[in-house]
């Protein structure tokens, strides 16, 4: 095989066979396909696309590009979740111990934050002594004994994937759906799900402009997980304004945990029991949406959820006296409110500007080698549709520095489009995708 | 200014600023832009085209890449011609004697074979002793002593060139129209032309398959040499047969000097005639074609052509004693008769595939290392459009080895299409595109 051969049929449009495919991603895993030919073929596929057969065998030769998990040992039965990221999105603190304490056993690895998006398990190092790093021997451990870890990569998951991003990155050629999407679904089935939920956002924090575009990738990552034999479904949430109210480390765990004991923004806990009620669905713990919702509901109210995530803090050496007590966490030096410039209907939040915003105060990284500081971040309970009047509060810039401070206050506002006009408020899912 | 703008620009169909083009010739050729950014650059540009402005500063940024020729103190007017390769192309060993025996002095920089299309510089080697290697000096010395030189890369003339064609070739991305038309228009930028004159081949044996590719291509070159101040003709002529009868470099070399003599296939002559014209008539040695057509007959009917020719060889080194007596040329050991398996016309001549017999036969290289055997190659004088009777001969091979032989009679059989109803011959030029 040939690899200018392979490039030249996708770049005339045609379709890639299977041993094509496995072929070029095996060599190039190895190193013996170099990066130029590499990038040719990821813009001729950007330009070209992929169809679903050639989706589908990408990501099964991704996944077959390392380890492999098989956790059936420990878990009789393994979902998994995706978000495709946000600003403020703390979901994963919450929907996984609502799912482990409702029977279904949930071992995730999660990553770290990127760009105006916030990452998993940055929010949770902010709880003092929390540690993300163990073997799989392990992660096997905690999730027969909990039933809920949370860690970062225990296995090499298709290796594959990182060296071909680590180019897209670079090549312009980040924006394919079926790179994306064969992206996010190798891991899933490298970590050994039986079922996966995916959480794609959509709208102004997130990598989706669009619903139709959100659609396509939420369709292409289903058809994959389908045709790889696994339960998969997709929510197409919104990701127009900050998901809940918090965006910062700290401040999302304090949420999460607010979320957990029954308070927490009433949207972002509608966002919660939807994601937690369609994997205990596909778990095959309730017939119905509903039945799974009243599931997670109970889990909620009788503290149980709220235990296992404590009980999880505690197994990974987190300091379970600042989930008791979540004033004791990271706090900023500066606490001050943000007031509206005037009166009106909020029409539209930049979510990304938001996010970045954070990142600037120093909530997420600019490089790689960037420390985060955990406690700097927004409380913005305001959303599209709200009324507020001039000089109102529309939430609260916490930092440790005064210029910083001015200069998150100044794009928070910027970031808020008004209206005179009243605003429907935004649904916080769009649509459902199933195979 | 970041790469990955200026390929997601082009991605997404977007126009390269003359800046931006600037700047990425210049960091490649330099290093500084990886291969795997500028091969997403090339496809992107395979799959989304360039317009005339950006094709045009394209290519002076590689002509701007190297040294830049500039031959005036040792000839007034400088024209340059360029064909697009093809087989049995000897055109430039009659037509460069011609235009100098007129008065217009040409140097040349020449290559060698490329796949099925054989080199000048392979085919004149067949003369012992003769060189192309020549520094600048030397090279300019001899056009002003004879008007005429022949010569491999004395300068180092758009480097950009050669590193942007050697990633083509490995990443799929050769056949794009701007970019062959940089490519070739960036060298004779660099050369230092006036004028040129484009040889564009289209047919079985050329890269241009057809009519409309060929003078898209031939239109923008035409194009680029208008935009960059130099006079630019080009003639789109045909090689769905090879040109001439002979096919191989000293049987090349042989019917080189016949048709210098006054003999030769009239049909090759007609080719040369026509591009000695168009060069005399840029140079203003004559007002119309037809009387540049007269120059040229006139410089070939006195023996002023072929003594050009003669002086040429003999500066360079090479044994004129050849010259003179072509029977002394590199003859192969067998030489036998291709005869006709059944009676018809000729309808048709895979041209190409005449080519690689040739090249199996050793004419040419399959690897770079290869050496070239000058002896071998064919004669065929039948054309499209001829009449054959059932064992009339179609032409010779000639070869070495007769296992080598059978199998190119084998090959030449293989590329003839036959008819039983008369068919029309071919031209030999389709079309002439000015600016």
């Amino acid at each position: 095989m040939r690899m200018v051969d392979v490039i030249a049929r996708k770049r005339d449009g045609g379709e890639l066979s299977t041993a094509e495919i496995n072929w070029f991603v095996t060599e190039f895993t190895a190193g013996s396909i170099p990066d130029y030919q590499a990038a040719a073929l990821l813009m001729a596929i950007y330009l070209r696309g992929m169809n679903r057969r050639e989706t589908v065998d990408l990501t099964l030769a991704m996944a077959h590009s390392g380890d492999q998990l098989d956790l059936h040992d420990v878990a009789p039965f393994v979902i998994d979740k995706h978000s495709s990221g946000g600003v403020g999105d703390k979901t994963t603190l919450v929907v996984q111990p609502i799912v482990a304490a409702c029977g279904v056993p949930v071992g995730k690895m999660s990553g770290r934050g990127l760009g105006s998006s916030g990452g998993t398990l940055d929010k949770m190092e902010s709880i003092s002594g929390w540690s993300c790093s163990m073997d799989l021997a392990q992660f096997k451990r905690q999730l027969a004994e909990i039933g809920l870890v949370l860690s970062g990569q225990t296995a090499v998951l298709a290796p594959a994937d990182g060296k071909l991003y680590a180019l897209r990155d670079v090549t312009a050629t980040v924006a394919s759906a079926p790179l994306i999407a064969a992206s996010i679904m190798s891991k899933k089935l490298a970590a050994g799900a039986d079922a996966i939920v995916l959480d794609v956002k959509v709208g102004s924090g997130a990598f989706m402009p669009t619903v139709a575009t959100a659609r396509d990738l939420a369709q292409i990552m289903v058809d994959i997980g389908t045709d790889a034999g696994r339960k998969t479904v997709a929510l197409i949430s919104d990701m127009n304004q900050p998901l809940g109210s918090a965006v910062g480390n700290a401040l999302e765990v304090k949420e999460a945990i607010e979320t957990l004991q029954g308070g927490g923004p009433a949207s972002f806990w509608a966002h919660c029991l939807d994601v937690s009620a369609h994997m205990l669905l596909l778990a095959g713990k309730a017939d119905s949406l509903e039945a799974a919702q009243e599931l997670a509901e109970k889990a909620r109210a009788d503290g149980r959820a709220f235990r296992k995530f404590r009980d999880m803090v505690e197994a990974q050496g987190g300091d379970v006296a600042q989930i008791d007590d979540p004033s004791l966490l990271p706090q900023a030096r500066f606490v001050e409110p943000i007031l509206a410039p005037r009166s009106g209907y909020i029409a539209a939040l930049d979510t990304a500007a938001i996010g970045w915003a954070g990142v600037h105060l120093g909530a997420g990284r600019l490089v790689k080698t960037d420390r985060i500081n955990y406690g700097v971040g927004f409380v913005l309970p305001c959303a599209v549709g709200d009324y507020v009047a001039f000089g109102d509060s529309l939430g609260t810039i916490h930092a440790d520095d005064r210029e910083q401070l001015e200069q998150a206050r100044e794009e928070v506002l910027t970031a808020v489009t008004w209206s005179n006009e009243p605003v429907d408020p935004l649904p916080h899912i769009y649509e459902t995708i199933t195979a």
